[in-house]
């Protein structure tokens, strides 16, 4: 195969015909300050292998909650390597008798492997309120479909820790609890959406804040 | 332009070479017996302009329920013929005093045309819970985020009609409260994903008929 | 559930945990001026329950033309809250005789409800030039698939109105007669593509304003 | 590197434990028999690198029509390969004289690589019915945004050769006069459509054979 | 809110109108012996929550072949509830020494997330042949976008555990050298695909079972 | 129909009530400055013909490299009317004795058209590493699965010219030699990656022109 010491002479063509393909989009790490589009943020002019690299999620979160629990995300707002690649990833850490409470991903489908702890997780269906309930021991891998309400706790004597990933780069997390009452629904409103009774509702109300 | 005694002769010629091309894919009527895909149900083998028409949302739905409201669903399953279209539709009466409880579509965008009464309609955004209600009167239309959760009621002295689309052949409609108490979910597990005292949490399982 | 006293104090580390995932893309409001992308437009900075709502199809669209019948489009152009949902809507208005004559939407599937009037509407397939059509009357619904060949006209004694729901925010509207002699195909070309005679193209091309 | 006499041992654990992802779908070649899915053909279970080719587009097509041009397609019906993959091909002859007159295609957009002859090619955008217009020579490209009317004709003295690629497996391809006068419309609502005179759609329907 | 007796009573009035819409689509779980389709396989009947659960990822692999790594996937194949839902999962075992060596999944993105070891880990971009690498320990993630040779090393004292996520559920796995000598390319066209000595070609056609 | 002498008069009323719909997105012309988003490029606000075709494919590319070879792009950075559209298009020459050695392309399905010369090409299937293998001649096609390693080298006495279509208006280009050799992988990794003995590396490495 020719003559090694004309090869670096030949390069030059070598790599030409093909450079000539060099504005393809491999992928299209997040400039965030400019803003999102539909289809995820524009793309960073200069990237580097930082920007596919993220350590957020080594460590604990702080559990210290009324739900003993806290997620720690690395959505594309984190970790901007993932805008326009279809996934994204989380962390969360349960604590003994902790949950995550009742809440939906409106924009991804939930991927998780318990790494540590024993929890119990769920979701329901949409169509007979079937709820779909497992066990999960360290080790273990369950998915939870887009959209579908669900729901996590720890059943063990340890902290749980999952690791999680998501079919989209922004998940959205919608919190039943929170969406209700940690905002400015009145209090008149909420009995006809809930069917829950005033003294309930006011308990709540105070409890996340929301206005009354 | 040639003599048109010619032209059925001719015409054999002027049909064939584009009539190869005959086993394209207009359009998809399900054929549900065959079960579903991901992407939707196979195509129906023969098809006529009735399968593209549906008169199921031409009469009131039955308001006479706890919500006094119904949704008369025109998805893939009543209406084959939107199958693989990315639409389909609904229709919902809201009789005076009515609700549509806090809800979300896991599977759809939605849009309402308000073509009789007056509601107020929201939705719940993820990520600070902010409310984005409107009143909206006879003409009016809405869009609600595909997952979000949302809800509407009647706020006038009529009963109210609203013709829905959704972006997908296939919507799913999740009702939180049906979701959380007309099913099988422990009632010891219940206060954990909701924070209600068990009292109410009773009243709602008796009233939803879900297992204690 | 604790010391409802202790909650407020409690609450900043309730919703902390959980408001790092706020960045999410709920929804993405047409930022119209910066243009659009292939997805649809940027995502406007600050939005209200206003820009999910429309009031533009309340009334009547002037019929007042030669076809006596108009289309009042709520595209992402007008309405831009539909940016990157996958929906969007229009209203049509035929008065007594009039149709909405031979066209095509580009970029959408087209889902109507007739909410006034007696209509006969009808599409026709690609492979086979089949005509599927229909009398629809106030209540009925049907579906005509992306891309092909449609039209509406009506039979009735009063005007009809069409609600009409897109799959898409963006559906496009190309009538058929106006694309061909609304203007400036030259008038020697046209016979080629039409098989028209040249009188007939003449008269239309008067009729339609486009450039001989 | 080890021994190679102990390689064909360990290869057992080479391939193994890799092997376990065999199911992978690199592709799904059609299996025309079973029927169509809204997103394509199910898979054939046994496929062979002649899947993958198609040798019909060889040659070149019967121009000896009305039109003088032929369309001769390599959609996922003549080349099962295609199914899945987003991309299909056809050829186009056209003879001295002939066109391809005004269509769209619902379900792709069209590439053409002019290899033979001197054409006239334009498409019509939907908005402002602008005739996006050029004269293309052996070696030009030319693209045809998905749904678009759109057309080409010869206007050299040596017959044209195009080759096309769609955006798609199942292009469709809708020709505006055959889908008009090549079926059952009733002749008297045609002029409603087309705004022609009824001497001229009696002409039409007795050239093209339907049924008056 | 009404009487508690009556509920019960009401409450066929308050399921039935909502049950309608019960064949919505909340996920697909893969009825893999009816084959697969390019979105996927078809839906099974009936489901329980063992179907979105897997347990195949708890234990390590066998490391003991020439890579000193394992790839254990949890592909729809291996877990049928990610059918249709856009994500999957795999964990990948990485000895002392070992090494995934340069490899593509053509279907899909990668995340990894590292919960024993250190590695480094790589991929390089199709434009610029610019590596992106960086050493990786316990708790950090990295992304590696869809169909890029990419590859992961341990350069630790301990054995490393990676957490896998694919942005679809079938992500396939090409490993370049497998790709090239574990198979039937003739020896005399090796060195046109890859400008390896003819020496070194048996080599790799001995080590990896080839047909010479 | 009507009196000529009014239309003028009347197209006023025509027109309008349907040029509302005017800002739709019929195409979306790659505006290149402005950087690209996952999605494709911003639109250019002011297009004309010129945009939608591309005559640098019509020449022979430069073959006179190592690989007696070259594919010439007419990608979206070469063809900005492509974005958004889901196709691009490609040209390759192959002197006699050339190959266009293994490669992928991570972001398109390629179709090739032979339209001079003799030609072998196949691609590897990513499960079991089986080759699809076909000799081609003039007028025959073959499609290569997005992602899969292919290749193609000249069999024939003449060059061999392919008309190339991708799937994607950005396919990128992964050429496995140049990605392993043309780059800064220390030469310490790349016998992991590679199995390949340290002298094959070495000259490689010289002729490729990569950093040791």
């Amino acid at each position: 195969m020719a003559n090694a010491m004309l090869l670096p002479v030949i390069l030059s063509f070598l790599i030409l015909p093909f450079s000539a393909m060099a504005l393809t989009q491999d992928f299209c790490v997040a400039d965030l300050p400019r803003g999102d589009t539909p289809a995820g943020y524009p793309c960073k002019a200069h990237v580097s292998a930082d920007d596919f690299y993220y350590n957020g999620l080594a460590l604990p979160g702080n559990t210290n909650n009324i739900f003993r629990a806290t997620v720690t995300p690395a959505s594309v707002s984190q970790f901007p390597g993932v805008n326009g690649l279809g996934i994204s990833a989380a962390r969360v850490d349960i604590a003994v008798g902790g949950v995550v409470p009742l809440h939906t991903h409106p924009a991804a489908t939930e991927l998780i492997f318990v790494t540590q702890g024993t929890i119990v997780a769920a979701f329901i269906s949409s169509d007979s309120n079937t709820v779909y309930s497992k066990t999960l021991n360290k080790g273990d891998i369950m998915v939870f479909p887009q959209g579908l309400l669900h729901y996590q706790y720890n059943i063990g004597v340890t902290p749980a820790v999952l690791l999680v990933a998501f079919s989209g780069p922004n998940p959205g997390l919608q919190i039943t609890v929170l969406a209700l009452f940690a905002n400015n629904i009145p209090s008149d409103v909420l009995p006809k959406l809930t069917f829950l009774d005033a003294a309930q509702i006011m308990k709540y109300k105070s409890m996340l804040n929301g206005t009354a």
